[in-house]
């Protein structure tokens, strides 16, 4: 867990919002939440219904405090998540960038805040003071509304995305394996003599470049054994009724 | 328009997440929504509610189709996102991955879907036979839950991540500019010359060195024109009012 960043809601005002972040957090591994002064007090029944099975992993373990100040004290680098960036003197970053730098400094052993303002109002420049960098989610500027527990969503989708050892793109093959290259050339080969036989490849100075382009048809798409037999069986069921 | 995904609510319940998916898809910059055979009708006061600025420019437009097969008719490739993609045979990608793919696609001209299932239950396998390739977000697989407006929030996050121009970091500099080095050199100049003569750099041995670190401590920082003013000005007031 010392591992991860901390996540700080500062003066949260809906407890079924505070439970909507810790769920966003946990669906993608984050379980550090730091609340600052919340609204309508601690603990909140409307955020641990919120939470559900989130509640105990993340809620329960959440630090509360007074101030910003006060729940940032042990981190080293500290970012804020504020959709006015502009007139601020602070690197403005991409969430992708943020937690890049977050997974460096982690890495290195140091602790990383992201702070998250209320649902309304957002951070304040007290806050913001204490931010080493802002995060800037980049939205549509003609629609930049994001709620508390989407911002957070994204945050830890993005930490995630990059610590992910999940493949780009795997074949699932369910219950069965690829077709091996000798079983998709005898599956060409059968379809082939069939076709041949019904008079398909017609006329012959075409035969050729036909047989070659239904060749680098079943090469090119990603057959299972499984598929294989399911297309010879076909094949020869459709003899089997015609003759 | 063209240049977008068009992303598919398969039979969804509630209209409260079809105006929610629609503020998450305008919030990346995407209004290209169809829906296939909501449950509580179309059109939806609940789904134009949650929308609200959404509700003209994607909720106005959205096809309403009977069946998914209708509503992915002219796409050129189809993505699923399911939790379920282990017993299929299909490619499994990443949701960065199927942007990728989609992006690629759709700049040479093609037509892309993505289906999001019913809030409950998900997409059934005959939704899923019609896809090309199955979407798995990356979610902790202890706690996986993401409603459908998060699904939807993170595709459409997954899509603008990608096109985004936004560099991955800027420092801003609100109205004024990054100091240049001589005026950073005029201001370590300045501290210097007066931590000198007030004694600071002591013992002689490691004046040098002090001195050293304090050049390097200016450098390091990313002063603008006017921190460097204010820092001659404090220096100058605790003169002022020391003497």
């Amino acid at each position: 867990m010392t591992d991860q960043p901390t996540f700080v809601l500062v003066r949260p005002q809906m407890g079924e919002n505070i439970g909507a972040a810790a769920r966003a957090m946990l669906n993608f591994g984050l379980a550090r939440m730091r609340l600052v002064d919340p609204r309508d007090g601690w603990p909140s029944p409307k955020a641990v219904a919120m939470a559900s099975g989130a509640a105990g992993r993340v809620l329960d373990h959440a630090g509360v405090f007074a101030t910003t100040s006060d729940a940032v004290g042990d981190a080293a680098f500290v970012f804020a998540t504020t959709a006015r960036g502009r007139d601020l003197t602070k690197p403005i970053v991409t969430p992708e960038r943020a937690m890049e730098q977050a997974r460096a400094l982690i890495a290195s052993g140091q602790k990383v805040a992201f702070l998250f303002g209320p649902e309304r109002t957002g951070l304040e420049n007290d806050d913001i003071a204490l931010a080493n960098a802002i995060i800037s989610i980049p939205v549509n500027p003609e629609f930049p509304s994001l709620n508390l527990a989407q911002a957070v969503l994204l945050c830890a989708y993005e930490w995630r995305r990059q610590g992910s050892d999940t493949p780009p793109e795997v074949l699932a093959l369910g219950r069965t394996e690829r077709a091996s290259a000798l079983e998709v050339r005898h599956l060409a080969d059968h379809y082939e003599e069939r076709l041949d036989a019904a008079g398909f490849f017609f006329p012959d100075t075409k035969a050729e470049g036909m047989k070659l382009n239904l060749r680098n048809l079943w090469s090119r798409m990603p057959l299972t054994r499984a598929d294989v037999q399911t297309l010879h069986g076909a094949l020869r069921q459709l003899l089997r009724r015609r003759d």
